[in-house]
């Protein structure tokens, strides 16, 4: 047999795959779900419970799903003749009709169009409409995905080229939200990774990206720059005329802009609004325009936080026709798009109106959960800047605190000699003596020389303010142990 | 700028994806729904409605969901403190409890586990120990995915390796439910189609297999064989004696065996039996075992049909396991599969058993579907062998018929004149002359010379009827036509 002569084995895969290839994130929160299973097995810690603050998963954090999203996907399902939902609200039942009469058969149950239920496609184009306050969005360039992250592997794909001699080259921030790098990977494509500006509230830096291009040049061919706003893990939200300087820069050298605005529904800074790119390169009015945008949104953030649904969409904007035509036919691979997580975005785009008799106790709920969020930011920046050796930036969006530590020499000497990078080791300490699951900096990336964690604003908070209590105590213990 | 110097076009995508990569049968039911619109519109045709015998999309033929299926699932979503779900029948109150209870926060919103829900996945397993009346299935080995089709791109991508000179190729059956190749092209790969004997119930030939192997070693790694049981478009079960020789086969050349067992719960008739190529794999004992397997299986047919929740598994055995490692890790791409196709498979395996409060209902209405599909597939079978110029083999099982034409020379040469495929030329017609959307044999593939069509049993059997006699007036007409 030629070529090999055994059962598959790791020299007949894909060698994109072998290598350093994980989410640092995974490793850490699946190390956290052992502890938990130790514990409720009876083994012995120095802590009775852990708790977890590695996900950006808002349900499994103790976030209550919001009763008029939930009522309205229950109505979807077992439509009125099968389930005896007579106490659903009439708003709610008509959305339900409303959205069965919308799909093949009347049924949640047939496969959808390749690109998403038009209703939906549509409903998303209003939204963005009165979000950028802008005419015309062309429903037809909203495709629905499994996630934000099926839409961000479709785009890399459309962009791979495994016969050039050169790469493909994707700018990407750091810290950056290790999807991208992970998929780049995967693809056998190259991560230019560029420098979020720490000393300014984590912005982007345009000399910075003409650095990183000139020096990506001689080794790949830069076809994208991928932006993450509000930030994750860094939770900025940037300014209008960043976006600018972003857009410009990105039409200068005709980079393909994948916006990753997941977190647009995340604001707890009252000053500051979120601006997408799709508002901006339209009010630019570029001439010439060689701008594609594709900017990404989901169900899983915001104020639902239906992150198990996976329901998603990318918004392209002035790609070629030829091209997005080969961007629709990639998606068929996948049959169609989850048609549940379609129905999570069609009831996030068609929420209660004043005087709809869900209204009053959707806004409630709604609001209760970005008041909570907007608490905790406040609190958690608070507290990681009034704690030593911690600083921490301005916590204007998404939904996490990535604060920067000072390790003395001797922590950094002791992690040298055990080959871990510091904060690797601070966060691996920290889960196993107190049972506080971060994610470590390194796992996003950061500069040389500096040190981070991420985490979730997720848990109520009563358990945050006990998780810093914990950050507090094990890092006077940790800072003694190295002294 | 170096590599390209204008707006991202054709020049600076995937070289995979250009080029001849799309399914005939989304090509047919887009023109089918089209027309449909255009006859909403009040465009004027020759016939009043289009009959869709297209897609394998069981409810928008007009398939029933299950009640059981459809309770649970809805439980799931709004639990009792949320909606007054109080007519909901004792044992899917409690299965729905079990569900929540297994998951992050009690919540089907969290991200689940990258390979699926544990629970699932050890329904799963005990699935399959009855089936195949063997014991110790690993749930380990279980992997949820999005629906069949997620699993199939996935374990392609783990064998894909675009850094060698030859490319990999895969052994694929001809006629092929198009997802293979369509994802072989976009990945790089190469297809290598083998013929089934059409003269023999559309089994797999052994020296058929050797010839396209032998053909391919200069071309390319032969790393993978898949085949489709119960058969699509072609309807065959195959004998336990004919999956005996293709897994000695696949062990003697060390192929991976993806074995797509999606109809395994559609089976029509009496006589036959699905056998797993699980089952046979271990009952055989191999010495060497080389057998590396992956089975596909979906919430999307059987007696559900619940296709567009995008619920499936992938069931691996005997995999090496370090290459098992590196598929787990290539999983994290999608962060986790839908958990609501996977709340679609724990319905699927906590079906009621006697003297549950749901099973009356529920067996009720599962006999009447498969009743109903077995009725129409000998009704099929009957309609096409009683029309001159058709013949159909024996619908053994899945959701198809996939009769032979025979065509006259007249309309052989009037289809070459047109530079098209006579079943296409024919299948376009059908739609445009008599509204009735079929697939041609050419969209999955067929031995030179030979002609055919694919149509669903999905439509009740009232308009099954009509659609026959729809054909048989149009075939005539053809046939005069072309004289």
């Amino acid at each position: 047999m030629e070529g090999f002569n055994k059962r598959i084995g790791l020299d007949d895969i894909n060698p994109n795959l072998l290598g350093n290839f994980a989410y640092g994130i995974r490793i850490f929160s699946d190390r956290a779900f052992e502890i938990e299973d130790e514990l409720k097995k009876g083994i012995k810690k120095p802590f009775d419970k852990v708790i977890h603050a590695t996900l950006g998963c808002c349900h499994s954090g103790g976030q209550q799903p919001i009763t008029f999203i939930r009522k309205l996907l229950a109505g979807i399902v077992c439509p009125s003749n099968n389930l005896e939902l007579k106490d659903l609200p009439e708003d709610i039942k008509e959305k339900t009709n409303k959205f069965l009469k919308s799909v093949p058969g009347g049924s949640i149950g047939s496969y959808s169009q390749t690109n998403g239920i038009p209703l939906i496609r549509q409903l998303a184009a209003k939204y963005i409409e009165e979000r950028d306050e802008i005419n015309n969005v062309d429903w037809k360039n909203i495709y629905l995905t499994n996630g934000a992250s099926g839409g961000v592997f479709n785009l890399l794909t459309l962009l791979q080229d495994t016969t050039k001699e050169k790469k493909v080259g994707v700018l990407t921030p750091i810290p950056e939200y290790p999807l991208y790098s992970t998929i780049l990977d995967a693809l056998g494509m190259t991560n230019v990774g560029y420098y979020l500006d720490e000393d300014n509230q984590w912005g982007v830096n345009i000399k910075e990206l003409q650095l990183k291009l000139n020096e990506a040049k001689s080794k790949c061919y830069v076809k994208a720059i991928v932006v993450i706003n509000p930030g994750n893990p860094t939770s900025q939200v940037l300014s209008k005329s960043n976006i600018e300087e972003i857009i410009k820069f990105a039409n200068e050298h005709n980079l393909m802009i994948i916006a990753d605005e997941v977190y647009q529904m995340n604001i707890h800074n009252d000053n500051l609004k979120f601006y997408s790119f799709h508002k901006i390169i339209r009010n630019l009015n570029l001439s010439p325009n060689n701008i594609t945008l594709a900017s990404l949104m989901s169900a899983s953030k915001g104020f639902l936080g239906e992150c198990g649904l996976r329901g998603g969409y990318v918004h392209i904007y002035n790609m070629d026709k030829e091209v997005q035509k080969v961007f629709e036919k990639l998606l068929i691979l996948g049959l169609c798009p989850t048609t549940f997580g379609q129905a999570a975005l069609y009831s996030l785009f068609s929420t209660p109106k004043e005087n709809d008799p869900s209204y009053e106790l959707f806004l409630k709920e709604k609001t209760q959960i970005q008041m909570e969020l907007k608490i905790k930011a406040k609190m958690t920046e608070d507290a990681f800047n009034g704690m030593e050796g911690f600083s921490c930036t301005r916590i204007d969006g998404a939904l996490y605190a990535f604060p920067k530590i000072t390790f003395p020499e001797k922590v950094l000497k002791a992690a040298q000699s055990r080959n871990e990078n510091p904060d690797n080791m601070y966060c691996r300490e920290l889960l196993e003596s107190v049972g506080v699951s971060a994610v470590s900096g390194s796992s996003f990336g950061q500069k040389p020389g500096t040190y981070h964690i991420r985490i979730t604003l997720l848990q109520p908070v009563c358990v945050m303010r006990e998780l810093f209590e914990k950050i507090y105590n094990f890092h006077q213990n940790f800072l003694n142990k190295y002294k």
